[in-house]
């Protein structure tokens, strides 16, 4: 995939979608001893970056291919994302979700008009019912990494950061399904792209170790938007653009959380701390360098309970 | 006070501070009826606006002044506010604190090199125990509502909210010691000031009533910011300047917070929420218009039990 193809879906959507903040902090900075700049797609529309992929299918589409909707499985940021897309084009979205997924991400997702069909949290559950809701309604299925126009248009994250932040030794990235990580490699020119995996998701650290695309661990980690696995094409993506992939334990995803919530006020969700939480494990790597990390998303549910969890 | 006295200020601390961001939510416009601009003041150097009126106190003083250092009592954010003003001028700040305030408010100021003495956490203890303080060191006493260099610093927010968003028609503010509150009366021009308090912390309320300054409640209420009460100085400038006081239930306080912390993505502590509680109590006196909302602080103790009990 080229880089031009960033550049139009950018042109597509940069009136639909926020131009998020970068923001810095000397605290952190001197705690990793690198300069950094976090991108803030938690305060992006939908509350996550998957707004730009889901704008870019849904505005790419021609009415006749739209006649039927569009459908995808998600376990959340990917579905609110799609829901709010396909209001605007007003088209019907029906998304399948994992009876696991947090319930603020489950009712979101409804709320932007979307019909939710849940099913069990395995990657073959979740195929499996999307094709049955694909067969029965005619959908146009936007899947949330390994279409090519998803790949484009989370690549625009890359783009704004280059222009607001200027030259970036690297950039680093949670990797879940690898759309996000995929547009960001296409994307980043000179910038190095780093990729953080959850140790209990580690599907792509291992499938980049044997050079064999290998399925997802049960998804269990507490950063729910990356329990997925890489699909053929970012797999082959990554492969060439990626620097490497770091792994974190769940311990190390929740400190770095709540690093980022304590020192920057802002609300991120499990997922949106793992870029981070692998710089801080690998602080060495990033000594004295000019570095971009993805603030992916921030939708947590907000309750006592799952709050008490998070923040033992 | 005059605003050119607030305008000094800005001129006098605009280096040392960040002008923070003002964020809007069509969501939250929608439920209000309302333009609503949100001036991100939990965004600040040390987590809330009272770095400005610190800031501008600190730099007010000569050399000589501040011989002794500064002391100050607080609950909380003017402490740390105060630590690292006296940092930056390298003088000594002794602050005097209640032993209920946050353990992260008593943690970073004492991280931020100021001496901490710990009291009861009734007003009388605090005033008691910081003239003690004073008399032991000789430091200047900076109290963080009543100083004219404080109001005249936590005004400088009027000043960029206005810059920043235009024309408002009202701003909406909390109420503790009323040294925010007084600030923005003296630089809101055209502006509607309104202040917001909580039921159980009523003493402005009450002393606006009755046209007779009367001493704070027990301080009980989950907005620990305002647990203080008006001085002779703020009483006065209120009463000119205030349009009213709302009143907020706590449950409305912790209501305003977790649409806050949902919609903006954005870490607001109880009292920083309680402006924006005063408007969801009060639509009709808001619809229709451009409005200015202070959120004034984003330091809470990111703790399992006490988020546990903030989002019951």
């Amino acid at each position: 995939m080229k880089i031009s193809l960033i550049r139009e879906a950018h042109e597509r959507i940069r009136r639909t979608i926020r131009e998020t903040p970068i923001e810095t902090s000397s605290s952190l900075n001197s705690l990793v001893g690198a300069e950094l700049f976090f991108k803030c797609e938690n305060l992006q529309r939908g509350g996550s970056f998957k707004i730009r992929g889901a704008m870019n299918a849904v505005l790419s589409l021609s009415d006749k291919e739209m006649r039927g909707g569009v459908c995808t499985h998600s376990s959340g940021n990917h579905a609110q994302a799609l829901a709010i897309a396909a209001a605007q084009r007003q088209v019907p979205a029906t998304v399948v979700m994992p009876n696991n997924a947090p319930l603020s991400k489950q009712k979101a997702t409804a709320d932007r008009g979307a019909k939710i069909v849940l099913c069990g949290p395995t990657l073959e559950e979740r195929e499996a019912a999307c094709a049955r809701v694909q067969q029965e309604s005619n959908a146009v299925l936007i899947h949330s990494s390994s279409d090519p126009r998803i790949i484009a248009g989370q690549g625009t994250i890359a783009l704004e950061m280059l222009q607001a932040a200027g030259d970036l030794d690297a950039i680093v990235v949670p990797v879940g399904g690898g759309g996000l990580a995929s547009g960001v490699c296409i994307a980043s020119q000179a910038a190095k792209v780093y990729g953080v995996e959850p140790e209990m998701a580690d599907d792509a650290f291992r499938s980049l170790q044997t050079g064999e695309r290998l399925g997802p661990r049960p998804p269990l980690t507490v950063a729910d938007g990356l329990r997925t696995a890489l699909s053929e094409r970012t797999f082959s993506i990554l492969q060439e653009g990626l620097e490497t992939i770091f792994l974190v334990s769940e311990e190390e995803i929740l400190a770095a959380m709540r690093l980022l919530w304590e020192r920057l006020k802002l609300i991120v969700e499990p997922s949106g701390a793992v870029a981070f939480a692998g710089i801080l494990r690998h602080k060495e790597v990033f000594a004295g360098k000019r570095v971009g990390i993805v603030l992916s998303g921030g939708n947590v549910d907000l309750t006592g309970e799952t709050l008490g969890q998070l923040f033992r």
